[in-house]
């Protein structure tokens, strides 16, 4: 009898899990448990559907369910929540609308995801809160923009415009928390005419990028007539029923909807009550192939930890890549061939209007310190193209890197969108991946030609000024 | 009394290094001899120069002799033409208007650059052949340009429009070679109007790129009425007194003008008069610090050659990076603390009318066995941002891996111009910089976002797809 592969999940790591497992050996039954009744979806372009940029929810799913149950065999079975992992048994009970089943394993995958951390908000419940974490969330936020717009019908906004380049501007809407989603939902509701409030706990937005970037984006947000409350920690949203107004410290600011964008914290109630240990970041720990403390049960994806490239210390960082990455090592283990899946460098990408931005490894000088190095950064503007060409923007590029042996730590680029910060993060990537310093950096023989760059990278540019500091 | 660095040829490397050790050293004497007008100028702004997207030669120069002499406080000798050296007496000898002057020298850079390959062409000297290595050349291209344009004055062209769309099409005109500078100068000829004919002698354009590159280019250029005549040896230009036509084994076809861009080959008959060694490849060879065989002389830029990143062997790749960084390196090193500089990787990058290429590494299969590998390639189709997203397109990703060991050799990509095919090249230069594996790149936490990926970079598609065949 063949082995069974159980998938608690069915986005990115449970699919990916489930189809390189059922690809790599075909006589595996592998079944799939999904909640809800959408798999494998892209959360991450929620926001642009919701920005009307995107046509139809469908159009997120990279693999619908008929898909993977007929082209794929597996056993996916949607609509179903899985309550108890019995690991000493080695059984799952799921209840679903067809009542309640037990299903054996051999091996196990929790890929159960993240939820939106919802904050100490006084009304929180109110009507006109919203979050965006699943598909029914994106369908409520585009429905709302529609009906915000008069009922005119939801249509393909132009490109970018801000609230006063539009007639039948509305609003004003709030949005909290100044990470990716806020400000990608920021843009997204600022493109449909909205007034936007966006509100940043702390003194800058997008605090895991540098300073020069958080400055970067946030004077663009200004230029886009997105207003940005720093340091405005939301403390009620008030109103009759519905959101009427967000009230912080210092102000009270009249709003017909929010948007949390807090950010999230990972689903480890299963694991937890399964005895599956968590580790320093809350998440589930696993070892370097995913498996958990429990054995046979692995965990991937955004319920899950992982050694950080740069630290060698458990981090927990939510995003699709690792989630696919790490899903698809777990499905090749347990098809018999075990693949670790790699560390995770914190590397994470933003388009804001029409600025762009990436960051990867370890920024922060605490961090790094606490980390055991002694962090020197340096920030550079470089032109994105040669200094001839005629077009062209700027590349402000942020380097860290370990004052005594120059290992390269962390990088934050902001550029123009279409000014390639986002693609240039790439060669700092690969070098924090091969433990590569500064020096190594400066001298990569980089692509260059005059409609690309000039002839040192931004990147190398960087490398060079920092490197000159480390002497 | 403070030591003299003299450095012959005022380029690329020989600026970088005179630049460079000024200012680690301001005690040392540095003197460049120049034996044109033009110092530190981009010849990879050439072709834009002659296309009309830059209005003035003087744009391409980024740092001027006067700023060089008043504000670097390098002894730069404009017109002076070195004729000879003497390692005994470690002097130069100069000609110039003013006559012949001898230098002595501490340490001596030779960045003597390149020159264009004339090609045994019946008829080469004929009116109305022209190369590109030179402003001067430059400047004639562009005047010719102008004249053809009926000098009605030479403006600004419309972006990328091809003969068929201008109402004054001119031409025709011959490009020989197929690499960047016929393939740069036969978007700048098209976009002015002329009929271009590119010749090209093998098989294929760009014949350093993989196959699917040179297919991808060579389309493009269809597409936008360039005439690509593959495996067309020119073997003669016909004409009374200027050229009238090109011919071919196959063909004779008319044309007004011909631009050679049939490669360089490294200046080296004062190195060789002075017996400095050569290398393997034609070029001066030198040690991992540039110096060559001769004590106290250095080579770097288009003059010399390098050691191959993936090789370990002495290789040849004159273009503008390794000029400027191996110059540099050797500015450091005669001013007192030694700098390698790296190696080369063979990185390049063109962009061709709406299209962006890259290469970086080994490609060719022969290349890799000779040099002890056994080579594996793959090419993959990938969306260039993710699928649901609005805009985008494909990127075209070769990755070649040795078997054994599954090291990374080499990569080749090619996009839609704005697709992101060259900077995404960053990620694969950096692997082969450090000798990572394919299975390792497959892991790489690469930064990723809708607008600007699929969730696997097309760069971990190829790596993906590669490392399940290297099983």
């Amino acid at each position: 009898m063949s082995d069974t592969f159980v998938v608690v999940g069915g986005d990115a790591a449970g699919m990916s899990a489930a189809s390189k497992a059922k690809r790599d050996d075909p006589d595996l039954e592998v079944v799939v448990f999904e909640k809800g009744e959408w798999v494998s979806y892209g959360a991450c372009g929620l926001p642009y559907y919701v920005k009307g940029e995107i046509q139809s929810l469908e159009a997120l799913v990279s693999v619908t369910p008929e898909e993977f149950r007929e082209e794929r065999d597996i056993d996916l079975r949607t609509g179903h929540e899985v309550v108890a992992i019995d690991p000493d048994e080695q059984t799952v009970t799921a209840e679903g609308d067809a009542g309640t089943a037990t299903e054996s394993y051999d091996s196990l995958l929790l890929a159960t995801g993240a939820e939106a951390v919802e904050p100490p908000i006084d009304g929180i419940d109110r009507e006109g809160v919203y979050t965006l974490g699943s598909m029914s969330d994106g369908k409520e936020l585009r429905e709302y923009v529609a009906r915000a717009r008069d009922g005119e019908g939801f249509q393909q906004p132009d490109r970018g415009p801000a609230c006063r380049y539009l007639e039948d501007c509305t609003g004003p809407v709030a949005v909290v928390g100044g990470g990716y989603v806020g400000i990608e939902m920021a843009e997204a509701l600022a493109a449909n005419g909205f007034e936007v409030h966006l509100f940043q706990r702390g003194e800058r937005l997008l605090k895991g990028f540098s300073e020069a970037t958080s400055e970067a984006v946030a004077e663009h947000l200004h230029e886009r007539d997105v207003a940005v409350h720093l340091g405005s920690e939301v403390r009620g949203f008030e109103g009759a029923n519905a959101v009427e107004a967000v009230v912080t410290a210092d102000e009270r600011v009249d709003v017909e909807m929010a948007l949390l964008g807090t950010g999230v914290r990972p689903r480890t109630e299963l694991a937890e009550d399964a005895g599956v240990e968590l580790g320093p970041t809350g998440a589930v720990a696993t070892d370097p192939y995913r498996e958990t403390s429990v054995d046979d049960v692995y965990a991937a994806g955004d319920c899950a930890e992982a050694i950080h490239t740069v630290t060698g210390e458990p981090a927990y960082v939510p995003l699709a890549l690792t989630a696919n990455r790490h899903g698809r090592a777990v499905g090749q283990t347990v098809a018999g061939r075990p693949a670790a899946g790699g560390a995770v460098a914190g590397t994470a990408a933003i388009k804001a209007f029409d600025v762009e931005a990436a960051r990867t490894g370890v920024l922060d000088h605490d961090e790094a310190r606490a980390a055991g190095f002694d962090p020197v950064g340096e920030t550079i503007d470089a032109k994105s193209r040669a200094g001839y060409y005629p077009e062209g923007g700027t590349v402000t590029v942020t380097l860290t890197a370990d004052r005594d042996t120059g290992r390269l730590l962390g990088a934050s680029l902001v550029s123009e969108y279409g000014e390639g910060a986002v693609h240039r993060s790439h060669a700092v990537v690969a070098a924090l991946e091969e433990g590569a310093t500064v020096c190594d950096l400066e001298n990569y023989d980089l692509a260059y030609a005059p409609p690309f760059n000039s002839t040192w990278d931004p990147v190398l540019v960087a490398a060079k000024v920092l490197s000159g500091k480390l002497r």
